[in-house]
């Protein structure tokens, strides 16, 4: 306990990940199960005097979804402590008028119920997975060349994650794909973007060197 | 005339592109129909003492398939007349002993019917079009990253081509996506790769200051 006090010292909230620290990804987004130990530490975690904070960049499920799924693993978590890539963008895009062509997993869409999508004047991409298909890549291509100032918006920049059956390309590599073909620079939303970090430590009324991120698993 | 030798003196080859050049692209890379007057210019210029090849970033068809369009649309041309990156992309994999995992049209597969495909220490990427799948890309991807020492191979750089029905992603994008996740960088067989202009410029027997090439529609 002496070493915790001793690491922890100056430190008032901490950030937690989702994937790979408090689960292990499965196979197209189900059969995730939690890391051993991890219910338990999280649990530790909120006994304590220490702000809890999830920050993911999950981008195939909606916040409420994903938070179903952890509570049924047993952990303590609820919608309102999770900052995810989805709900962050929907700020984004209304306080621009923005109105996204949505390049997404249907697992999310709910996110995006209340946006105005007609006549779109961006395009938002995010893990959509299978739906990565030829056809909705150039759909999104397309809207962006008609576009005279071409925004494009990322949910995240991971180049692949992991699950059981193997290594799966990420948004990255698909959002690098459209950057290339249009000559743009995506916006990312997510991590590691600063201002999403931030976004997150506000929400826990933390300031930045009050924290502490734990990048590795739990336990 | 007399502009067309003062514009020509020293040249002694031209070098033509094929698709925006001699034809314009249909949809699907159907449809194609001959540019107007195009089928008169190269008559003509075979006609004259220059050399005439063609070089082509064409991934999607055989060269078998192409020339046999493109005699059907009324040009004098012949498939040893013509440099494309499938033929030329054979020849490396040959020489350095590679096995290639084909992400590519099946329009060229046969190009590659001589091609030792099994345990690949490779990956080619071509224009695949609707091919593009997320799981033909992971594929490819996952092959990659089985690689001690990755190989990518990619038919042209192109960031998009015109169709009649609008502008598509070509293989440039695609490549990108795999360079990002993979963390690698591509070898380009194709143009604007010099090589590739210069193994055109030996089978034609002109060296590179005795070429003209026409970037732009002949008549």
């Amino acid at each position: 306990m002496a070493a915790w006090s001793e690491r922890l010292a100056g430190v008032r909230g901490v950030l937690l990940d989702i994937s790979g620290v408090l689960h292990d990804s499965g196979e197209g987004g189900g059969g995730r199960v939690p890391i051993p130990g991890s219910v338990e530490a999280l649990a530790r975690l909120k006994r304590s005097q220490l702000k809890v904070r999830f920050c993911t960049n999950e981008s195939q499920k909606s916040r409420g979804d994903l938070v179903g799924l952890l509570r049924h693993m047993g952990f303590d978590i609820s919608e309102g402590e999770v900052t995810a890539p989805a709900p962050a963008t929907c700020l984004i895009l209304k306080e621009r008028g923005l109105r996204p062509h949505l390049l997404i997993h249907d697992g999310i869409r709910s996110e995006f119920a209340q946006i105005d999508t007609s006549n779109p004047n961006c395009v938002v991409i995010a893990d959509a997975g299978e739906s990565f298909s030829y056809q909705n890549m150039n759909k999104a291509f397309q809207v962006l060349m008609e576009l005279d100032n071409p925004v494009l918006i990322s949910l995240g920049k991971g180049r692949y994650y992991k699950e059981t059956s193997g290594l799966m390309l990420d948004v990255g590599a698909y959002t690098k794909a459209l950057e290339y073909a249009c000559g743009i620079k995506a916006e990312v939303v997510g991590k590691p973007a600063p201002g999403y970090f931030q976004s997150a430590l506000q929400e826990m009324g933390v300031e930045s060197h009050e924290l502490k991120e734990h990048r590795n698993k739990l336990p």
